[in-house]
């Protein structure tokens, strides 16, 4: 009990344990450090010291502001720099079309023979697709093939460039750009319109993911989970494949991938997912098809979601029916919903938090409204099941502005299980974790929070993760194995 | 334990059960309504679902966007009507020469004699003063007479449009004009810095506390605890006055208020404040006379507050002697302190929230980042001390942009003790309470939260406030009087 002491030491003393219960509640604290570990945290507490004192100072802080104000900021910043070094075990929240950077999209992609391009006049206004030949049916597009268009535009570098900031939700003036959630999400959607004419063409789809999988190793990931929507691929002849096709492209991936990578990366898995604005009847077929894949594949397609914007779709329990399937049928598909990605309060948005937790999902996408639902934060601590926390994507959808207020901040003060992870860091231009580790270490954690912290979310990510028991462990080396040599260059740099 | 249950029947009476359970949490959930209260209570929640279905169809939600942009659409709002019109008790966190409005300051303070305006460089650029004569030493300021400059500029509603704009923090686009908390606090101590001139004039400072008054009085308060920084009063020929002079000259008014209105309002109280940023042996003093004026004017002068920007000036624990000092001299000496009004975590400013509660704070100013702080939560619910939360106030200074994610949603989610106030309505042109009322019950809290939080909202007010408990008593017969006046208001509506 707080009680006020009457000497100034009696009180000091008292302040202190005080400050240490509450230290003892935090996320990370309890876990140990041992030999360098203590040499990096301080090399980290310093430079994160001084980052914090400087933004207290001058009352510019790179979390607080916009992250498209912000990048140029975190980049030179020395923090950063150490955590892109730092080995963050699994990105566990993900989406297929937005994991590799718009230049591979541009710089490969659209470099094939029989690449389209049009420019309609709905939001966002790019489309790409591939024909054997000039279509004629301009109605809806007028496609023209980007191979001419670059050459007669006399500059292909400001060509492409133009092609990139068509495609990606990067601006100077988001707050112009973005008025609000509903405009925000349009060019959102606008994205994938742009990039899945693209993606889904057969000859490029599996490039695509492979480049995926190497630029999320390159940022120090040793392992992914993909919400992948399964969508056809396609080829030049306009035949197209069907869902199982897909996943087997992305499992043909992942053995290459693997086999290249026996010792430091434990590849990929999927997790299928289907839009919440459909109908109960497609969705009831997404169920069955999601049953067979997953008992047909059950290592590699590990579960089920509800994917596109959460306030605008269907709330979960508009499927419910669909959705108790699998459990009536005494079949196993383990479910990964996103629920609660909104500011609204009492809405049939946040409750599909409460149908998450009762529909038994192994972990909560985003969870943005956890904190105003008390027998939610029961649950997810009783239940140990982790919110996959997106700052970027929270922040770039406009469900927080300063990240300091985002609600993550508040459970890990209190220890709740979170993840961390990117959503669709291509879209904005952030690394596949770096970016969002940087934001939750220094803008959403206290200023204490330190390497125990870092420790923490990033074995949980393994821990949190779909792979199996062994599977884990054999990840948990590799981290370990990358962890060493991470407190090594610190100690270097 | 929220586990899924088989068939869709034993769901969704299971999932009742989980909201049920939930909503057992929520402030005022359990207080009872009866007669009209019921009525009123399925107009207003008409009212706001359509408001809040509106907000979630095109985005554009006045909570939700900066109180600047809002203002004209929450004045056009029905359930804004209906909150102008309820009793709202007691306003507990306001601020002495921020509580009567702009405009009649202008239109009466500076139309009368002797009052000399200059224009400075400093951001927010205007001072006034009441001078005998023209001064001559226009070093720091080149003062010119008021009376004289209205004439000159030969449109008068013009130049005090003018006056008004550089006095209030009032702008078309608050992102451009105050892109950081330093730079609006800075404009926020210059809008004090302008009207302290006049409001100190011994002339004017009774009749501005006396307008402010009856403006609480006009937006169905009956109570106000205004924090004073008591600054000495002046004459024109120089005379000043010193702090005890300002607090009997607040008595005065208070007195002759309470005359007038024997049935329909209780006055106010005073609690002494002082600027965190001075020195200790400025606090030292302070606390002396703070004590002295406490035992002469026990139910006048209630208590001792530290303000001024909190993350500007020094915590708490920096005044540690001599806050000491009252409870090591066996004296008594409420306080109610500012504490934790900040975005950051793990810094001597959220942790004055812990020397808040050791020093016994009766309630805490703001606490924006007590949702950070499990084991202050514990102590708030224990020695049920209430949160005074300013929303707008919190977002015009740059705590928070989107209202729905202040910590309050929280605090209200799970039952935290709060008052609803204002902090400085002057100074952002907002009405004493009713404004803030309204992002509270729009915004902050439940979509399902009803006429029953705001039942408890009012209520609170009354119950911790300074008042004695007969005081109270009375305070509660004055507040249901206008509340069954209410009621039938919103009937007839
Ligand atoms: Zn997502
Ligand atoms: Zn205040």
């Amino acid at each position: 009990l707080i009680q006020s002491v009457l000497g100034t030491s009696l009180y000091l003393a008292k302040r202190d344990e005080i400050l240490t219960q509450e230290a003892s509640h935090y996320s990370g604290i309890d876990v140990p450090l041992k030999g360098k570990e203590w040499a990096v945290n301080d090399v980290i507490m310093t430079l994160k010291n001084s980052e914090i004192s400087e933004g207290r100072r001058t009352s510019d802080f790179p979390p607080a502001v916009h992250f498209f104000h912000a990048l140029p900021y975190i980049d030179k910043s020395k923090v950063f720099e150490i955590i892109k070094l730092m080995p963050k075990g699994a990105a566990l929240h993900i989406h297929d079309n937005a994991i590799t950077d718009i230049n591979w999209l541009i710089k490969n992609a659209t470099y094939r023979p029989h690449c389209y391009v049009c420019f309609t006049h709905a939001r966002g206004n790019i489309l790409f697709h591939y024909y054997d030949n000039q279509p004629t049916d301009n109605n809806t597009c007028e496609w023209k093939l980007v191979e001419t268009e670059r050459a007669n535009s006399g500059d292909a570098e400001a060509y492409d460039q133009m092609l990139y900031d068509k495609i990606s939700m990067i601006t100077d003036d988001p707050h112009t750009a973005y008025p609000n959630q509903q405009i925000v999400w349009d060019y959102f959607n606008a994205y994938f319109a742009a990039v899945d004419g693209l993606v889904f063409y057969a000859d490029v789809f599996k490039d695509y993911f492979r480049q995926g999988l190497q630029q999320f190793y390159d940022d120090g990931i040793q392992f992914m989970e993909v919400r992948a929507l399964l969508q056809p691929t396609y080829e030049l002849d306009g035949t197209t494949y069907n869902s199982e096709h897909t996943l087997l492209e992305y499992e043909a991936v992942n053995t290459e991938w693997l086999n290249d990578h026996q010792h430091d990366s434990m590849g990929s898995r999927i997790i299928f997912t289907s839009i919440r604005s459909s109908t109960n009847e497609v969705i009831n077929n997404v169920i069955n098809l999601a049953m067979e894949l997953h008992s047909k594949y059950p290592n590699f397609m590990k579960g089920f979601d509800l994917v596109s914007q959460e306030d605008d779709g269907h709330p979960l329990i508009y499927f419910l029916e669909e959705l108790l399937i699998p459990t009536q049928a005494g079949k196993d598909l383990p479910y990964y919903f996103h629920a609660g990605e909104t500011n609204w309060q009492g809405t049939e948005t946040d409750e599909n938090l409460i149908d998450a937790l009762m529909l038994n999902s192994s972990r909560i996408g985003h969870g943005y409204a956890a904190t105003k639902h008390p027998e939610v934060l029961l649950e997810l601590k009783q239940r140990d099941i982790p919110l996959e926390v997106n700052p970027i994507s929270n922040q770039v959808l406009k469900l927080v502005d300063d990240l300091r207020n985002h609600p993550a901040s508040t459970l890990l003060a209190d220890g709740y299980p979170i993840v961390v992870s990117s959503d669709d860091p291509a879209t904005w231009g952030s690394t596949p974790l770096s970016h969002d580790f940087y934001e939750m270490f220094m803008g959403i954690a206290s200023a204490k929070a330190d390497l125990r912290l870092l420790k923490q979310l990033t074995t949980d990510s393994i821990k949190y993760s779909t792979l199996l028991e062994e599977e884990k462990a054999s990840c948990m080396d590799m981290w370990s194995t990358e962890w060493d040599i991470f407190l090594d260059k610190v100690l270097e740099m």
